[in-house]
């Protein structure tokens, strides 16, 4: 799936739920999907649902890029293009990470 | 791009580095890449600045992914199949949002 699918799929799912709920409650839904994935990860044999808190990280995440108006594929493209944006290396060879 | 491309340039740019920081430590990366993002909102006119935080969230979200051996594009599609999970509906019509 494109990463452009996603945010159109977030967009033609909940759009009119995203915009009437507003940028800055979307983002603690999105933080809250932060915790959710903390506490996956905290349990052991434990794949489904991290593999589920990841699903819901994306869309939340797309779902405020939709309320920016940010194309999240511009986004990785501009930010990251094929290379480390500190090193300009391919693996990093920076101590950015 | 591909969501599955996204993840396999953060393996070649970063994995060598992801795997020796862990699994802990990188989430912490994420969850200050998440702050930044809040940061980035508070400010006017600020666009460049949001869409560069919204990369830096993928790809520490696709970075956190590869170390956990979870698959972006699997776990959109098992639980986002083209509508809403609760409500099985699109445009969602339940009040899960």
């Amino acid at each position: 799936m494109e990463i452009a699918d996603l945010q159109k799929l977030m967009k033609d799912i909940y759009y009119h739920c995203d915009r009437e709920r507003g940028i800055h409650k979307t983002f603690v839904w999105l933080v809250s999907e932060i915790g959710e994935l903390a506490n996956s990860m905290r349990k052991e044999d434990n794949f489904e649902e991290i593999e589920e808190e990841f699903a819901d990280v994306l869309a939340w995440t797309a779902s405020l890029a939709n309320l920016l108006n940010i194309d999240l594929e511009r986004a990785i493209a501009g930010k990251y293009p094929g290379k480390c944006p500190r090193c300009n290396s391919c693996p990093c060879k920076c101590s950015f990470r």
